[in-house]
């Protein structure tokens, strides 16, 4: 492929700005939340509607049923270099719904200090960024009548929730899937003018720890003092995680957690994070984790633990004196390096168990984890990447870290046998998970521009 | 008053109890339920039925206008002693109404294993109990021509909802309500064979403390590490009140908390209460509170820090890889002996603080509290009462504590500066606040010859 088809396919994608946002906000109006069952259909619904604009531009689409919601696999292109991208066309929930300052199914364009803002749940995790690589293989077919070479598109429904059908799709469709490399775009560019290719990723394993105490909830008077109460216990155990120095006492936590290499460290050092700001712009001025660490490299060397959500006993309005039967928490840790999932997870089932009273029941429910992952900077599919990246943004990629766990970008590796490349054109601050989620219509653009050259480049 | 004048009440009250359960049936047919403002008129009648019905016996009773509903005020006898009697006429909710084996409101006596049970609404808690005392002065006045000393009786009916006019009333009437004592009938008797006088109860102090760490929800992957997690902090805060023994780690918490005499731990222990079983009903089988401690002691004379409520990030189905940006906690303290709840709760502000990320926040709200009560055994009052029930009951009384809060107990004392003494002759089976709320028919006829006999010792 010669650089003026490149060009070609780059002027169409401009012109052709208006329709894209059409078809991203169409996709944003589908409320594809696959944690709450409520919203199956509407999960499904956008599922078919990726599918329907695939077909349209030029791909062989469809719809796949599988274990839970269904996946989309789209083909097209010849040629000898064959690319996977993978995307997700499922979102987070919404609540706290009043702290929106919209609907958040709603989509609109927002001028803000002169930057171009398209809010709305999913514009960036991960709709948008779905849309930025499918609208450049639109504009190499509409421009150059094919792409430059053979893609395969695959979407999941339940990169949110619990990722149930992946795995087993892949296993049983790994031969349809072969690919030279995949190509991830769900992560974010280091900032706003530099673009990122993200070499490594914390693993996860997420879970739910109940404490049952007694058979039913007890007058804190009648029964305050000798009857245990989960909330304390559950309290007690979780807080007991974490030592004084932010480290994690589970038993075995740190094993295959490496070291960081001096060279990584001064890489790192040289992007200038501004962990002052970092920690400003969400309210926040000390760094919380391990004591001795930068907040960059607890982000995106370390494990964590954490507690996404707790509740027991009562929580409405006024006060009822009562102590619970039970009281649940939702933990996660963040995982690095070659910690083991599973290990981890069973570590904090023991710390649990040695911490709570012989008459009382815990309860745990472990999802489906995933280990860390560490790409080879020296690669050459990421040094073709780079290239391309440096071309559009005019300053060459930043090879980050990022604290967030992509289970695929593990899975594809492992399954599939290929080198999985995280490049995303997100921003820190787009509120993914959060309220008033955002993509830069800056974003959306030049993410476009962007897939235009790497595909071009290989 | 001479023995033989008892007898002869004790002789009235026996011919008469065919007429006592017809005027107790008449009263609880009334559906005074306080906290439903539908049910105000039935309240207001219940009011009225008394009224009647103490007039007929002799009293000069009215009703009285207060802030919410009425009030009954009665007065009978002649003498120097003079004895106030406390009680309520309204009742309980009764939903969920599918799980009474009779409406609730159609008093019956059923004979199960060859007792004689009262079932209704209001049986035992309070109605039941109120008219063992009222019916006690019937048979004074019937068999005797007169009441052996001075009697005020006081009957709300708000205790089940807000009791917003009993302390403005009183504070309103202290003068005619003033009383040598006073009696309080609206608690357990020991067992099945042991009658029981309450020196003891519990204060406590409420509240609620929120904190805020980030300025909104941030994801756990992007965020964990360096960013302060307020379940974190708010669960190691709260875990941290409550060292390895199971004491109470606030600065001072103790001050005023007695330590309990030998006298009244040899008392405690001559009970026979039945710890295994007390924690058996419930599920449980380990006392929680203070190591070395009874659960009876924990229950009755040791205060606690309770965790009534927590709630804190994603709670819903599924996951949500989330670090809430603020977290909350409900929590009581059961108080003793002299207490202060204000300096209790600010010492709980403290230990929070000083458990707080200086870039965090904690927002406090304190409810209003009560100190604890405690009366002195050896008081003659008491002295006198524990023998008329132990001439009854063939048993010396069990001078109990209560784990809970009965506010007109410290209300009255604070008020009308008198003793209030509680003698209840209620069944801990007895479903008070549940459905198929009963009395046992042995219960009211002994209360009414308890009474008769107090009355007549005083």
């Amino acid at each position: 492929m010669t650089e003026s088809h490149i060009e070609t396919a780059l002027n169409f994608a401009e012109k052709n700005l208006d329709n894209a946002l059409e078809t991203l906000f169409g996709l944003l109006k589908i409320k594809s939340i696959s944690s709450e069952s409520e919203f199956r259909p509407e999960c499904i619904k956008a599922g078919k509607y990726l599918v329907d604009e695939l077909n349209r531009i030029g791909f062989k689409a469809d719809l796949r049923d599988a274990l839970g919601l269904p996946l989309v696999v789209a083909t097209a292109g010849e040629g000898e270099k064959h690319v996977l991208f993978y995307g997700h066309y499922d979102v987070q929930p919404v609540d706290p719904l009043e702290l929106w300052r919209r609907d958040p199914f709603e989509p609109v364009i927002e001028e803000i200090d002169g930057n171009k803002i398209i809010f709305g749940r999913g514009s960036s995790d991960d709709k948008g960024q779905v849309m930025t690589f499918i609208e450049a293989c639109r504009a190499h077919i509409e421009a150059n009548g094919k792409l430059p070479c053979r893609v395969t598109i695959l979407l999941e429904g339940e990169e949110e929730s619990d990722s149930i059908s992946l795995l087993p799709f892949m296993r049983e469709n790994a031969k349809e899937l072969a690919a030279d490399c995949a190509f991830i775009c769900d992560t974010e560019r280091w900032n706003i003018d530099t673009p990122a290719i993200t070499i490594g990723l914390r693993g996860n394993i997420t879970g739910e720890v109940k404490i049952i105490a007694a058979n039913r909830d007890l007058h804190s008077g009648l029964y305050g003092g000798p009857a245990a109460n989960p909330i304390m216990i559950l309290a007690n155990a979780l807080a007991k995680m974490r030592d004084e120095n932010g480290h994690i006492t589970l038993d075995g936590f740190y094993d295959g957690a490496p070291v960081l290499s001096d060279k990584v460290k001064a890489n790192w050092a040289s992007l200038g994070f501004d962990e002052g700001k970092f920690l400003g712009d969400i309210g926040l001025s000390i760094p919380y984790g391990e004591n001795g660490l930068t907040a960059l490299e607890q982000l995106w060397a370390r494990p964590t633990a954490e507690i996404c959500g707790i509740h027991g006993g009562y929580t409405g309005d006024g006060f009822k004196t009562v102590i619970a039967s039970e009281a649940f928490a939702k933990v996660s840790f963040r995982l690095v390096g070659d910690q083991d999932p599973d290990k981890i997870w069973a570590a904090f089932e023991k710390h649990i168990l040695r911490n709570l009273p012989k008459d009382c029941k815990a309860i745990f429910k472990k999802n489906i984890g995933g280990k860390g992952i560490a790409l080879d900077p020296e690669n050459s599919i990421i040094a073709a990447t780079s290239k391309a990246l440096e071309k559009e943004w005019q300053k060459p990629a930043a090879l980050i870290g990022c604290g967030a766990s992509i289970p695929v970008a593990k899975e594809i590796p492992e399954i599939l046998g290929m080198d999985a490349i995280l490049v995303g054109f997100a921003m820190p601050d787009d509120n993914i998970h959060s309220p008033n989620e955002k993509y830069d219509l800056l974003s959306f653009k030049k993410g476009i521009r962007s897939w235009i050259r790497i595909l071009g480049s290989l």
